[in-house]
């Protein structure tokens, strides 16, 4: 689908098309073409077009985009031929869950699965560590949301050495190459599901180390949010610079035309749930939906259908 | 383990040592070591180095390689490092079920897990081809076998592009290049695996299309039988010459040394099982099953588990 007719469908439901256009410009430039990446040239509290004041129309757009969401996920569902994989990675606290359930509540759950990854347990431990991400990947006509992914293992099992210990692999199989095999494995593995039908698109979440003591502070001041507080939070903030620089390497390794990195700034909730839906809007958009999936019964059974049908 | 202390051990097991050696070094030709690949060149009927007068050599020597597989599983299981793969195909009637049945059947099947793979159900067809194998790789510590796998893929869906059509890829995903594709993602995905602690080992059980005659025949004609066969059967064997030439393509380009192909003559059950053992009892004698698993805990929780222990 063109852009232009996309712009046109998201103004149709209420999006104020200049604005659509100038988000869609500014989180083009959100994703990663080319390696190496610096996430010091990312701004966190970017907000693309829009200042706080324009809190009403990004509603309005949030709407309008998420209104075509829930349209396109009709049409995706009844041809049944693409599946749509959404990975969303993002340190503590940079809004991974609010987002889902804003961006992704208007669709029907019958053909949208989120799957949360923790901490693996003894039986993902027990198997290679895209094995658990592979079970849940996204049937044709489905859209599947990562809540991380995959990429925990080149994330914080590349921070953490107890973890990688954890998974009991032979020492012939894991010497110093091991991180740059484990991201290439991950792009071979993102290349072959986009050759099969899956329409991968990922998600850094990208909040600021001050803004995430806020939203920390805010957690343990409110009893209600006490739950989402860990002390494990707090030691990963010890870790800030290896984390930086391991979504550094897997996002310069791993982004591809086919399989591609967004950094959404993330201190501005608001604007990071709408940089997301427009991500979303225009990765689907790509789908060509409107071709018939191939008939599974060949034409003279089609014919054999027919007649029975008429002679009855 | 070394290829002699393998042989004393299995003499140790109450094989015929010079037997052992030679059933060893017939089943070594067996490797697919390089490309093209040409099933002409094997000969279904041999039988190494033993003739039909053998049998009562070839039953003890099949006692003795089970035996050590069942030692050597309890080793694997305890140490919980390496996964054990075992893939399996053939024709129909080429005596997959049956030699699962008399190799693995001294196994404890707590550690040794056997899918079968047959025609794919909706919800498989809707994943992209090697998701339902993955699916039911074996756990560190464990044997898995595939009876049939994701080869099918590039051999029956490759022969009948009825089984490609339901599928539903769209078709800017299935163009001429599209097997050769399959086969470099099968061989990069086992490449994968063993990189992740899995030994890999690939069996084709070759039986000549005169044999598989008489033993349809014999399935026909005996009707405690009947239900093994099956009228795809009989168009399969139309289409021996396209299978072939999969299973020829299939071999060539996906045989390395850490996920190798054996091309067992399968004409003679006695021998395709003691052929089979063999290859299961190299495979597994050069993993390392002596080097321990890192702790999980470590040295500081081991010491403090210990000094608790102590003060109780």
């Amino acid at each position: 689908m063109a852009r232009d007719s996309v712009l046109a469908d998201l103004g149709a439901k209420g999006a104020d098309g200049g604005a659509a256009h100038e988000l869609t410009e500014a989180v083009r430039r959100y994703r990663i073409d080319r390696a190496p990446v610096c996430l010091a040239d990312h701004d966190p509290a970017d907000t693309g077009p829009f200042t706080t004041r324009d809190r009403g129309l990004a509603r309005a757009l949030l709407r309008a985009h998420t209104a075509w969401l829930t349209d396109r996920q009709r049409a995706l569902a009844a041809q049944g031929q693409w599946a749509v994989l959404v990975v969303l990675q993002g340190r503590d606290a940079a809004g991974k869950d609010s987002l889902i359930r804003h961006v992704m509540s208007g669709l029907n759950p019958q053909s949208c699965d989120v799957t949360s990854f923790g901490v693996p347990n003894e039986e993902e431990l027990r198997h290679d560590f895209l094995w658990r991400c592979q079970r849940h990947l996204p049937a044709q006509g489905t859209v599947g949301v990562f809540n991380r992914s995959h990429y925990e293992e080149v994330l914080v099992v590349r921070v953490r050495p107890d973890l990688l210990r954890a998974q009991r692999l032979h020492p012939s199989l894991v010497g110093p190459g091991v991180w740059d095999q484990r991201l290439r494995d991950i792009a071979a593995f993102e290349d072959y599901l986009s050759r099969n039908g899956t329409a991968i698109v990922k998600i850094f979440l990208n909040v600021s180390k001050e803004e995430q003591k806020e939203r920390f502070l805010g957690r343990l001041r409110n009893p209600a949010k006490h739950f989402k507080f860990s002390p494990s939070d707090i030691r990963d903030r010890e870790h800030w610079d290896a984390y930086t620089e391991a979504y550094e390497a897997a996002l310069g390794a791993t982004s591809t035309p086919e399989a591609p990195w967004y950094v959404v700034p993330a201190d501005r909730k608001w604007f990071a749930r709408l940089a997301v839906a427009s991500i979303l809007v225009h990765t689907i958009a790509e789908l060509d939906l409107e071709h018939p999936a191939p008939l599974l019964a060949d034409p003279e059974e089609l014919q054999a259908a027919r007649a029975a049908l008429e002679d009855a």
